[in-house]
């Protein structure tokens, strides 16, 4: 039931939007009362940070199958964590335009537990990075934290532009992105 | 006096936040009535609009300025606009940190002129990277649009983390990025 709960959720905060949806339009979709939703769930916020969380422990966890991967190069793994994200607007995208979109109703509370798990990935980001570095794939002068805040500060704004269905898709973009993050624009 | 209502309320926007600010605490701060409050702006939230909507414009102006400069090279202009971005952090500090913090309790309409704004400062952007490619500078296979995404996301992101008085200046971080666009991290 908490996940029907959740999916039925997903579902309305992204049609509607997350305000104008109330416990009640949820219960009503899933033919339930509103204390089978109080058994689950405090407040309609938890549920917002319950999808939230699920979308970053996604994150993650394929992110860490990604770091700890010894058959492939470190570019590789940097290509495919650039891919992991932009692909998730297609795949995951009623999840992850709710996360960027609704966050701002979370509590502190609730955003210090978000941001916990962003800032996971991006020290494991980095980590890949500072491997790489250490295995001669990367510059050993760069500066590992900077590029991690960077390119995720990228990555994290596509959702506001990138549309899946569009002239560009996901692996495109990001072979374009890793193009410039490995080899740059200038013409030299 | 409607310049000293906008600069008292981002003094108190930042100290208090948006929301715990009412109207009675600007007009108290400067000794005037609401009376004088509202011959300026018709809501508090009319204020943190043209507090956004200053800030967008002080940064199209100083971007018009390096975008006509005829006297310096591409990678000079992209060096530029990456200062001119992360340098506002330190300098106008208080109007960036609104200016991002805020942004979600504005209308939608309000919301739609300062993307208005956004996107202008995106096109310019795009077209100082159109010309650089045109003249050499820049590797002709780029895909302008993307790459102005891309590098525009990263910047926008700064906000959320940089510090200036921080173990990394304005002028390193802006240096380290550029260094990043142009030439790379693969170590080839």
């Amino acid at each position: 039931m908490k996940r029907k709960i959740l999916k039925e959720s997903i579902h309305l905060f992204d049609s509607k939007g997350f305000k104008e949806t109330s416990i009640q339009d949820i219960v009503d979709k899933l033919g339930v009362t509103k204390g089978t939703f109080y058994y689950y769930f405090n407040s309609k916020q938890e549920v917002l940070r319950d999808i939230h969380l699920a979308y970053l422990e996604g994150l993650l966890e394929e992110q860490q199958k990604i770091f700890k991967d010894n058959s492939v190069t470190y570019k590789e793994k940097l290509y495919k964590i650039i891919y992991l994200i932009n692909s998730k607007i297609d795949t995951q995208g009623k999840d992850a335009r709710i996360v960027f979109r609704e966050m701002r109703h979370l509590t502190e509370e609730q955003m210090n537990q978000i941001k916990q798990k962003r800032k996971e990935f991006r020290l494991i980001f980095q980590q890949i990075l500072e491997e790489g570095k250490i295995s001669g794939e990367f510059k050993d002068n760069i500066r590992t934290d900077i590029i991690a805040f960077g390119v995720l500060g990228m990555l994290n704004r596509n959702y506001y532009w990138f549309k899946p269905e569009g002239e560009v898709s996901d692996t495109e973009l990001s072979e374009l992105y890793l193009e410039m993050i490995l080899n740059g624009i200038s013409n030299e």
